[in-house]
């Protein structure tokens, strides 16, 4: 036969499914140490907690339970992993949404021909220069929603949610999906499956797009802070509108309360530091791109005009280029 | 007669004309000096800087000359210096322009019925307030091109430029004001009449509009580094569109090429920071109001879309709000 078999159809019984979690940040290390424990081989690629975690594993304490984690094997790099277990069943992506980050280049090694790519990431446009690099590969998209945080070196804190959608790039369903799909149930994470991610991924960017940049620019607050100025809830208002406009040029037609109940249910929650908040807290850098720059990019290729996003991502832009700048891992 | 004498004439020869200035940061302490030193007999209402400036004086180093002026009176309240020299025949008002800074509770005590006001402030809508509660004064309306800045305490230095230009709120000539102008001249302060200065504070508000909050909001920058930005430069260019659209619905007509020789003019000079830039630095609050937030109102009350200044309107007014709130002169 001329197509490669799945390994996970190895899931069912023959032997362990390898999946290889590339980015073991928060997200990274919590749904990679879930899958350990709940019995794959999971193997980290890290960068800066090489060592501490080839010597010590992982601690996570979560709200769904404090465990160890030792990953089955640590590297610093794909090709180390494929000299060590061969190519990946799985590879997981959970490397930030960064330009400087070249997500074909760090996994290219462990990717072989049955390998399955699940890109756990932030924001829109971040599947196309993955499935292009590996045409042949099932590239699946998926978005956690999770309240998670890396309180140190290989130390992961899990406060709230956890759920993940999960789809195949471009849409679709497929037998290796599903079978994904039931490993995460299985290792414990709420998980659906969503037939068009890319409209998952725009539903999601509703939120994400006034308040993670928001949460950054009005000095480090919470959403609650942004809620309490009636001019930053109007921006956020018109954040989302546009958006909706832009999602809908690109095919999408969110749902027609998707504002209000985003705002209403934003309102109801405890005060909430956004991802990009803490980022920013912390010197880290800032995923503009995935959350507003793309957004840009499609708006004026589609003629929709966006011109509250248009002027919180130039200014978000300025801060993101005084902070650090962005490194590729292994460097 | 039943209208009262202007004591202006009396610069004729008669007498020295009695100037309060209000506002003794480097503004009001650059341009009183300057008027003092050319004769005039000019008080100080001073606030933090009252007791070194009652025992020493202003020191101005300037680019058109270092000198030292000594107040003809140093006050700490517009009762005290009526109760000095009586009403004031000009007040000089260069205090900022915010919320919590009442110009006429300040002023008065020291205007009589002959007082002239001169506002020598920024942004727009400054002037509405203070000729309600003067309805018998002439109020002039002043703009300052000027670099400058108080650098301690009765300490001034003028690096660049230093023009005025000096108009009636709200329109039209006078004797007193081409009185006023002659004596700023005469002062060796370039002056020009403007027969329209709501008009002249359209215009200086399509470049401070867009490069006062921008250079804050982007971390603190230049003007350099703002034109280094496509997105912000483009940003800055829309701020400068919805202000001439306001103005229009307003009845001022700038000029067409306004915008592109405000970009041009900004593109070919050094790098400048911003007296907002600076005051973000300093930690002094921002004049959000009188540039964007009086912008916003009227927008909204003419129905003139103004999505770009909206945003930066939100965003500053959430920086300012987490900034050293402002204080009332004298507290």
């Amino acid at each position: 036969m001329d197509r490669p078999v799945s390994r996970l159809q190895d899931t069912r019984g023959q032997r362990q499914v390898k999946i290889l979690v590339a980015g073991t940040g928060a997200v990274g290390s919590f749904y990679g140490a879930k899958l350990g424990q709940s019995g794959a081989d999971v193997g980290f690629l890290c960068r800066s907690d090489y060592t501490l975690v080839l010597q010590k594993g992982v601690e996570i304490e979560s709200v769904w339970g404090n465990f160890h984690y030792t990953p089955s094997v640590v590297v610093s790099s794909a090709a180390a992993y494929r000299d060590h277990s061969g190519a990946a069943d799985i590879v997981l992506v959970a490397l930030k949404s960064l330009p400087c980050i070249d997500v074909q280049a760090i996994i290219r090694d462990a990717v072989g021909p049955g390998t399955s790519v699940v890109l756990l990431q932030n924001g829109i446009g971040i599947e196309q220069s993955v499935a292009a690099a590996f045409p042949a590969n099932e590239i699946l998209s998926g978005i956690a929603f999770v309240c998670i945080n890396r309180v140190g070196p290989g130390r992961i804190r899990h406060t709230d949610y956890g759920r993940v959608v999960i789809g195949r790039y471009q849409a679709g369903m497929s037998e290796r999906l599903a079978a994904i799909a039931m490993m995460l149930e299985r290792a414990g994470i709420p998980t659906r499956i969503a037939a068009d991610i890319v409209m998952e991924r725009w539903v999601k960017l509703v939120w994400n797009a006034p308040f993670n940049p928001l949460s950054v620019l009005c000095g480090g607050v919470t959403t609650r802070d942004i809620l309490d100025s009636p001019e930053c809830t109007l921006v956020a208002r018109r954040v989302m509108e546009e958006i909706v406009a832009v999602a809908a040029a690109e095919g999408f037609v969110l749902p027609a309360d998707i504002i209000d109940k985003n705002m209403a249910d934003t309102a109801r929650m405890e005060p909430y530091k956004t991802s990009m908040c803490l980022d920013y807290e912390s010197g880290r850098p800032l995923e503009v791109d995935a959350i507003l720059g793309r957004v840009v990019d499609i708006a004026r290729r589609r003629c929709v005009p966006v011109p509250h996003i248009e002027t919180t991502y130039a200014i978000l832009s300025a801060v993101a280029a005084r902070m650090t700048p962005c490194r590729q891992p292994g460097e």
